[in-house]
């Protein structure tokens, strides 16, 4: 494909993030907050403000947006983090604008592509990434290819159920993951504990799980604790991952997953004692390399290839 | 691909099913008492006498077995169900007999592919099958190609999680789906209810689970209940595969799978409940239609495309 460079944009809840992109080479960037909860109509026009400066030096543009995306059409189903989007066709609402191809994806999708062409999976064949966060978003690769599945909700990791009988999560289910290990219940754990002993996190004023990690590397019991907890309900998961797609690399994205061995060494003994004939299995847990860049690169590399995964290459 | 016929072969712990195959023509079956808890030796010979009457007829041989194959290869690596079967190189002990191409495979990948290429998941691109019976097996095709993962491992429903706290699987880990709805463990909770309720299966023998279905649908509390708690259990796995591939159909296959209603009711319903955007979601959970054949189809299938199910039309 001939072209100047394509756009690579992430909508977040929280911010709107988009550069330039010449293969994996980022050249421009730009990061707003998002407007993404004022509705429909301002996120549009944000989102075309985001777009207007690179207009003279794009090819086509590629979009990764939380939530269930048609991504044949262009069609943003629905989105659990931007208030109102429903059946929004975003491709429609762009290109009349700027008359280049638009492609979009599942956020979390567009990361795993990212990671996978450039970054910690590089080279593999069959990938299962996570992201931890607010929210735990998924995607996965079979057999060399994104999976997208049936309607366009593949690898929905955080809403997997680890305890039927457990507490009840925003979407109104029961004993998911992300009700266990999203951000704001990580810190919430941590909380309960502190009522009960002694702690240096009493000390803090916000806390969040970069700050439960920073305590805990410096011996916090509370703070150890709780991410012992927390990497034990993630490991639960991972077994399960395991077992199902059997991928030979799990990938740990999102700001907890910098929590380093704190996290990882629970979600790999836990994951390695549930899941059937371990020893006969070569896997490995790692950590995401490339940040932020994974979503752009990875939306990027989704327009590159006209909406077909399998003709990036 | 002209040929004679293909044989398709099916290797379980009880019985060793055969027969030859034109398209998804069955013309000639065996099946006899399997001897592969008798060791590796008896059981090669047993296997090739099986094959010896079609050799004439023959152009190339599938075989469909429990267990982790590396299917490029043709080694059996480890079969939870077979006795000393590790490292086996199956092919390479046949091909000196016989000389004709043969394929191995895992045999619920079998059934999964004789399924959709003619039975209940035909025409679909994403499809998660299992089978109940005293194990749980699992094979998953994803956007139009079967998942073997990157150990022959993919699909692993039965030793998925569905309670972490709950009791030790066969497998030496705790609260896999198995350990709640394969055959031994339903007979197990019916058997406990009867101790502390009146039941129409005080009269029975020697419990299975299709007498427990039978004496449901005629109204028996034990039974209904047992069915009920049975259908939950599938469900909460049910639920993390729909979250996880998004199928748009889940096969259920194997003879529990034929308590129909009483068995499928509890586990749509509960399956609905726990999974995120129901509503946004289309899928439909059914029973397998082609009983035994469907292993023997999907063998013949999988050799007949010389091991690549991409290549299956």
């Amino acid at each position: 494909m001939t072209c100047k460079g394509i756009l690579g944009v992430d909508v977040g809840g929280t911010n709107i993030k988009a550069a330039l992109v010449f293969g994996r080479k980022i050249e421009r960037r730009t990061k707003i907050l998002s407007m993404a909860h004022a509705g429909i109509r301002r996120s549009i026009e944000q989102l075309k403000s985001v777009i207007e400066p690179f207009r003279q030096e794009i090819c086509c543009i590629g979009i990764g947006i939380a939530g269930i995306i048609d991504s044949k059409n262009g069609v943003v189903i629905f989105s659990p983090n931007l208030k109102g989007w429903n059946n929004v066709p975003l491709t429609e609402y762009l290109h009349s604008e700027f008359n280049v191809p638009i492609r979009v994806l599942n956020d979390v999708n567009a990361i795993c592509l990212g990671e996978w062409k450039y970054g910690a999976a590089q080279g593999c064949d069959n990938v299962f990434l996570f992201t931890l966060g607010t929210g735990v978003g998924g995607a996965a690769i079979c057999e060399g290819r994104l999976l997208f599945g049936a309607n366009g909700f593949a690898g929905e990791f955080g809403h997997t159920t680890v305890n039927p009988k457990g507490p009840k999560c925003i979407c109104g289910h029961y004993g998911h993951l992300e009700r266990y290990v999203g951000a704001e219940y990580i810190v919430a754990r941590a909380k309960r504990k502190m009522k009960r002993q002694k702690s240096s996190l009493t000390r803090q004023d916000a806390l969040t799980p970069e700050i439960i990690a920073r305590e805990a590397r410096q011996g916090d019991a509370v703070a150890r604790q709780t991410f012992a907890e927390v990497g034990y309900y993630i490991g639960v998961g991972v077994a399960n991952i395991l077992a199902l797609f059997d991928p030979e690399i799990v990938v740990i994205s999102g700001g907890i997953a910098r929590a380093g061995k704190l996290l990882f060494a629970p979600v790999r003994d836990t994951a390695r004692r549930l899941v059937l004939g371990a020893e006969h299995r070569r896997y490995k847990i790692v950590p995401a390399r490339l940040g932020d860049d994974a979503g752009i690169l990875g939306a990027a590399l989704f327009a590159q290839s006209r909406g077909k995964p399998t003709e990036i290459s």
